[in-house]
């Protein structure tokens, strides 16, 4: 059985979900950062998130069926990849940045991404998920040869 | 000078006004529930909100700029409005419950309104946030009779 919630109201159930405030900036990190992997978002965090927050926090995200975890050989560095259900998150994390530019002191070198997300509207969402379904879905290594015999 | 924030990039400075669980129910349920009371919240609330969560999430909802808190005499009940950065959020609260539907197990009966919204686009969206202006951000009191001398 899957976990009932708190209540059954589909808000509740999505912020059970990721509705949490270092859940999103992980998410966002992945998604537009493109970091896949623990070391790359453990360093290149603008906002200093601590290396135990992030490994639970990825550890939700991968219960929660929004990241999926790969690890080719044991030793080797696992990575991360998004799942559909995650990357139909790209409009709520554009609207997202776009009410803080709105509303609130933001960074003009960080503000110029969620600016040019907000202004392309939901074509270019639609794209930039085409992107990502491509970066994160796709099970065949990216480009390879075709060897014909 | 305003808090800094954890970082300058506009997703984060979001999630620091609003993106906690618990914040984001109240907000819904101001929103959508039209409910303006302490008591209100408190007693009808579908997740069972602890008094104190409540009150501490009133507060940072109010210093964050998204509600406003009036009241009218001392010893009467406070009334809390949105202010017109909380109405903003009507697309992304749509989007969030939109999300919970698709990918999560919700309640057919909690679920109607989200998919309605959902369903009705930005169109309806920007309807009720017109509604929800004339609720929350007029100052006159509504339909006071006009008093010709």
């Amino acid at each position: 059985m899957r976990d009932p919630g708190r209540s059954g109201c589909p808000i509740n159930m999505a912020v059970e979900a990721f509705g949490d405030r270092w859940t999103l900036l992980v998410l966002r990190d992945v998604m537009f950062g493109n970091r896949r992997y623990f070391r790359e978002l453990f360093a290149s965090s603008e906002e200093g998130i601590a290396s135990n927050i992030l490994a639970d926090r990825l550890k939700q995200l991968v219960a929660a069926g929004l990241l999926t975890r790969a690890q080719v050989r044991p030793g080797q560095r696992a990575m991360y990849s998004l799942t559909e259900a995650a990357i139909e998150l790209v409009p709520l994390l554009a609207l997202l940045g776009l009410w803080g530019v709105r509303y609130r002191d933001t960074d003009p070198q960080l503000r110029a991404r969620a600016q040019s997300l907000a202004d392309g509207g939901p074509a270019v969402w639609a794209e930039f998920m085409d992107e990502l379904r491509e970066l994160h879905l796709s099970q065949q290594p990216t480009k390879a040869p075709v060897l014909t015999p």
